[in-house]
C-alpha cells in the first residue's frame, strides 16, 4: 500500500479525493490536514465520511506520506511545494499555482509566483494528452475544471491545426465549482432557479490555462507513448471564454463554437475525433449533445461534434463532472499513472444517473 | 370591463395568463376552454387557481369574449383564427403559427400553412420595437420566448447596422419552456442536476423568428411612434443559435457573441443601448451580467453589454422569464396596448427574488 | 398616500416587502435603511429592484414615515420600538421580539427582554384570527412563518377544544427561511439534493409562539368582529415540533398529527373548518394534500384535513409561502387592516405556478 | 465469475443495478431485457451507460444467468418467478410482489396474488436483520425503500418491545422513488420548488410491509447468526405513515415519533441502538439529524435518536438513498450474501457529497 496524504481535506476537492481513495486497493490515506479542523475527526467537516482519522498539521501529512495531494486555496501550494519535494515526496497539486509559466501566472494572478524555479519540472496532469510525462513526474499540476472540459473538446482540432481563427467557449458550471466557502454567491436562495454568466470579458484565470494547452497541442506537443505525433499548426487565436453558473451542484458543459474547415464534413470531424481518442477509456464520443448528469460522479468526458447546417459553424460540446474528471478523480487517475496501476482504479467509469 | 377568453387554459402559458388577468382592473376572463378538462372547474387543472369558472368549448369562449387568447400547441391556431376574426373578435396568439411569413413557415415547420392569407394583417407583438402597429391590430402574434430575449438583446445593433457578419447566440431556458406535456425529457429525475444543449445545429424553430426580427430592424422597420427611425443597414448574417436546458423552472438567458465595431468603445455601445431603450419601463440595462432570477415572474428584460478585453468580441446578454416577458405577461402588455391602458397594468415590473 | 419606511431592507423579508409595497396604490415607501448598504442605491443589495431610493439611516426612516416596518435580526427591534412609538409612528415588526410574553421570551431566548413594558400594547398580527385587534394597533408583531402555517392549520381545533392531548407538527421549510446570511448551512452545494431535520428536540423558538397562539384560542380569544366566539376548552398539550429543511427557496408545509375525536367524522371536521374560515379570502380548504408551489409568492394558506383510515389519526396539513403569508405579504395585509384598505391590496391571492 | 441477468433494465432500479454490477469483481451481467428497447444497445435507454450489451428477451436473460434480478412494475414478477425458479435460477425481486403474505397482499393490492404457493420460500432481503436466511435463499424479496428506512430506524425498539402504542412515521422521498414513467406528477416544473404529502391516510402499499417487519421483530424473529435473539414483545400498533415528495432526485428521510419509555434516558436509547447495530458496516448512528445527501449514492443508513425535551416524545430519524440502500445496492448486498462474498463488494460505503 502506498501511503498518501491530503493537505486541505475539508474543501470539496479534498473531500471527494478522500472518498475515492478510501476505496483504492493500492493506496491508503494515512494523514489529512486542515487549518480549521485540526485535532478533530474526519467527520467533523463532512456528514458523509467517518472513521478514526483526525485532521493533523500539514507537516505531519508530509512526513508520513509518499505522495501528497495539495487541495488548497490559490497561492498557497507554491509556498509549500519546495519543501515537500525536498523531502523526497511526490506532489499532485489541485490549485492553479503550477499550471502556467511563471510569466503568464504573474500577469493573470496579479502577484509574483513564489517558486518559479520549479516550473521546468512541473507536469500538467491531463492524462489523455500527456500521459507519458506524468509517469515520471515529481510534481503534477492537476488541471482546472474548465480547462479539462475545454481542452479535451478542442484537442483534436488543435493538434491538427484546425482550430481556426475564432474560438468561442460558452462554459457552464455547477455551484460546487465555486468551492466550499460560503457567500451570497453560493447561497441556495440566490442560486437556485437562477442562471447567469460571471467573470465575463476574458478575465477568468482558467482562460490562459486553456490557451496554453491549445498552444502546446498546436505546436505538436503530445504524449509520444500514444503514438500521436502532433503536426505543428497555426497557434490558437485569443479565445472568447464566458463562464456561467447553473443551479446544480456538479457538472461542466462547454459549448464551443468554431469556424469549420471548408473541406471537412461532419463525418470527417467525427472520424478525426474517433482516431484521436481511440482507446481512451474515459472519453466517449456521443451522438447526442452530452449532458452533465451522464458523467455525474465519474471520471468520464463525453464529447459531441456537430456541424451547424444553418450557419456553417462547427460545434463541439463536452461534459464532465467538475469534481470528478475536472478535479478529484482525475487526480486519482494521475496517481494511478504515477505508480503504473490501471487508470480506472478507484475512479468511476460511469456517471451516476439519475 | 373588457371580456376576454382563453382557449387552451391548461398549459403553462394559459395558466400564467389567467393568473395575471385575474388581477387586471380593466379586463375580465369570462371563459376558458380545454379539451381535456371540459366541464370541470378551473382548479381541476391547476393547484393554485380557484373559482367558479369552468372549462368550456372553444366556440363558447369565442362567443362570449371581445379578445381571445390562443394558448395552443403548434399548428392549431391557424385553423381557428379565420373564424374568430370573422366573428369580429381580436386575437392574441401564443403559438408560432403567425410569426413567420408563410413561405418561411412552410420551410421550417414542414407542412403548409393553413391560413397564409391572414399574414398581411398579423402584427408581431414585441411592444418595445413595434408598439405603434400593435395599437390597431386585430391579430397579434405573441413572440416566442427565445426570440423575445434575443431580439431585445440585439435590436439596437441591428437597427444601427452593427450586427456584423457573425452572430452566435448561446441560449439557456428553464424546463417550463418545454411545455406541460410530460415525457422523459421533462422528468424531474432526468433534468434535475443536469445541463445540456438540445436542437443544436440550426434546427430550432425560433431561429427563423429571430432572424426575421433582426432583418426587419436592419431594414429600418421600427415603431415610428417612438421617434426611432431605423437606418437600413446590412442584413443580419445566418445566426448560430444553440439552445440549452437548465435545471430550473423558469428563465431564459441569451449570451450573444458578436464582432465589435473597431471604432466603438464599450461605453459607446452602452450609450447606444441607453438611447435606444430610453423610456422603456420593462427594459433594464444592467452593469453586471443579468441573472434570470432577477426577472422571475415579471415582464422585465435585463440587458448587459460587455467588451471582451481578451478576444475583442462584443458580448450582449439578456435575461427574461420565459413565461413572463417571454409569453404571458408580454401578452397582457399587448392587450394593454390594444386598449390604450397603461402597459404595466396587471403585469409585474419587478422579478420576485429570491 | 401613506408614507411607510423599512428598517432592514436588505434581508429577504425586507426585500420582498419592498417589492410588494412598490405596487401598493395607497402606500409609498419613502425610506429604507441598511447598515451595510447605507449611502448606496436600492439595487446595490438586490438584482431585481431598481430605482432612485437610497439606503439611509434608521433615524431618517423613522422621521419620514408614518408606519415603520422593522425587518431586523433577533433582539434588535426591542431596542428601537420604544423610540419609534414615542415619535408617534406605528410599527410592524418582523422579528420574534414582541411575539411572546416577556417571561416566555426570556426563557426561550436566553436573555432578558429590553422592553417588556410594551407587551400589553402588542397586537399579534394574524388577521384571520385577531383581525379586530389589529385595526387599532400601534405595534403589530408580525407572526413567524412556522407559527402562521401551524396556527392556521390547528386554530379551528383549538378554538373548539378539539386539539386533544397529543399534537405532533412535522414542519418543512425552504432555505430562505434561514435568512440571507451565508454559511455552510445555506450553501447551495450542501443543501441542494438534500433533506434533513434541524433544531429537533423541542428547541426551535417558533415552538412557544405556536403554543401561545393555540392557548389563546383554546381560552376563547378570537376576533370578535368575525362573530366567532371561541368556547374555552382544554389547554393545548406540549407540542412536538420538528422543523426540516427542503431543497427549495420558499415554502412551508406543516403536517400535523392529532388524536381524532371519537364522534366526529372526516366530513364533520371539514365542515368545522369550512365554518371557521368561511369568508376568509386567503384560506383555501383543499381536497388534496396542499403543495407549497400552489401558494408560492402569495398570501394564501391551503389547508387539508384527512382522517387516517388505518391508524385513526387526524391529519391536518397546511401550506404557505414563508416569505409571503409567512412574512412580507402578511405584513402588507396587516398594513391594509391598519388603514381600513381591502386586505388583498398589493398582495397576491394566487400562487405563481409553475 | 457468476453470471447474472437483469429483467427490466431500463427503469431506475435496473439502471442503477447495472451500474453497480458493472464494477463487481465476481459477478458479470451477461444479459438484460426490456420490452421497449429490445434489440437496441444498453445506451439507447441510458445516457450514462455504454457497451456492447443489447436488450434481449426475458427468456434469454433467464437462460443465460445464474441469478436473475427482476426490476419490473407491480404484479409482473409473480407471474415470472415460478418459471425462473423451476429453471434452477435464483431470483432477487425488486417489486412488492413477494414482500407480504398473500392474504395481506390481496387486501392491499386489490387483486389476488398469482403465486401464493411460493411465499413460504421467500426470504425478505434486509441483511442487517435477517442475514442468515438470505444466505441460502432461492427467492429474495428486496425490500421497499420506505420500509428499509423505517424498519432500520425502528428495529431496535421493536425487537426490545419498546415501540409503544403510538408510532408516527413522517417520510420524505426524492422524485426517483416514483419511477421512470413520466407524468405531471414527475414533471420538473411541477415538482421543483415544491413540497407536498401524497397517499396520506394510511393507503401507501409500503405501510403493511413496514408493519409486517416490525411485527416479526416484535415476535423475536431476528437473524440468529448475529447472536441477537429477540425477546418477543407487544405487537406494534397500527402505524401512521404519511409519505411526502421533496424536490430532489434521490433520498429518503424517515422522521419517526414514538412514545418514550419512562425509565430509559436518551443515552439508554442510544446505547441500545449501538448494541443492536454493533458491527454493521452500513449503519451509522449519528449525533446530528441525518441528511439524505450524506448517504447519496451509497448503501449506508444513518440513524439519529433524540429525546424531545419539550414534549417528551422519542424521535428517531433515518436517511438512506432510495435507489441505493433502498433498492439497487441493497440488492447487490443480497447477492454478495448469497455467494458468501464481502457485503461491501461493488456497493458504495460512503455517500457522495456534495
Amino acid at each position: 500500500m502506498v501511503k498518501v496524504g491530503i493537505i486541505g481535506a475539508t474543501g470539496y476537492g479534498g473531500g471527494e479525493l478522500y472518498r475515492l481513495l478510501a476505496q483504492h486497493p493500492q493506496a491508503r490515506v494515512v494523514a489529512v490536514s486542515s487549518r480549521s479542523y485540526a485535532g478533530q475527526r474526519l467527520g467533523a467537516a463532512w456528514p458523509h465520511l467517518q472513521g478514526t482519522l483526525m485532521y493533523d498539521e500539514p507537516e505531519q501529512v508530509v512526513a508520513t506520506s509518499e505522495v501528497v495531494f495539495l487541495c488548497l486555496p490559490e497561492a498557497v501550494s507554491m509556498t509549500l511545494v519546495p519543501g515537500i519535494l525536498a523531502a523526497g515526496k511526490r506532489v499532485i497539486d489541485f490549485a492553479g499555482d503550477f499550471r502556467l509559466p511563471p510569466e503568464v501566472y504573474n500577469k493573470w494572478y496579479g502577484h509574483p509566483h513564489q517558486s518559479p524555479q520549479l516550473f521546468p519540472q512541473v507536469v500538467y496532469g491531463l492524462p489523455e494528452l500527456w500521459r507519458e510525462q506524468i509517469k515520471n513526474a515529481k510534481l503534477v499540476a492537476n488541471p482546472g475544471c474548465y480547462p479539462t472540459a475545454t481542452t479535451l473538446a478542442l484537442a483534436p482540432l488543435a493538434a491538427h491545426g484546425l482550430l481556426g481563427d475564432d474560438v468561442i467557449v460558452n462554459a457552464v458550471s455547477g455551484v460546487s465549482g465555486a468551492g466550499r466557502s460560503a457567500g451570497l454567491g453560493t447561497h441556495f436562495s440566490e442560486v437556485n432557479e437562477n442562471f447567469k454568466a460571471y467573470k465575463a470579458g476574458g478575465v477568468h484565470k482558467h482562460l490562459p490555462e486553456i490557451e496554453r494547452n491549445l498552444l502546446r497541442l498546436s505546436q505538436g506537443e503530445l504524449a509520444r507513448g500514444r503514438g500521436k505525433e502532433g503536426k505543428p499548426g497555426a497557434p490558437p487565436p485569443a479565445i472568447t471564454f464566458v463562464p456561467h453558473l447553473a443551479p446544480m451542484t456538479r457538472g461542466i458543459l462547454a459549448t464551443c463554437y468554431l469556424r469549420r474547415d471548408p473541406v471537412l464534413s461532419e463525418a470527417d470531424y467525427q472520424a478525426l475525433y474517433r482516431d484521436f481518442y481511440g482507446g481512451e477509456q474515459f472519453i466517449s464520443l456521443v451522438d447526442e449533445p452530452p449532458q452533465t448528469k451522464a458523467v455525474w460522479g465519474s471520471n468520464r468526458c463525453q464529447i459531441h461534434i456537430k456541424l451547424d447546417k444553418h450557419s456553417g459553424r462547427l460545434l463541439v460540446m463536452s461534459a464532465i463532472d467538475n469534481l470528478g474528471k475536472g478535479m478529484a478523480s482525475q487526480a486519482v487517475q494521475n496517481l494511478n499513472i504515477l505508480y503504473g496501476w490501471p487508470e480506472e482504479m478507484a475512479v468511476s467509469s460511469f456517471g451516476i444517473f439519475p
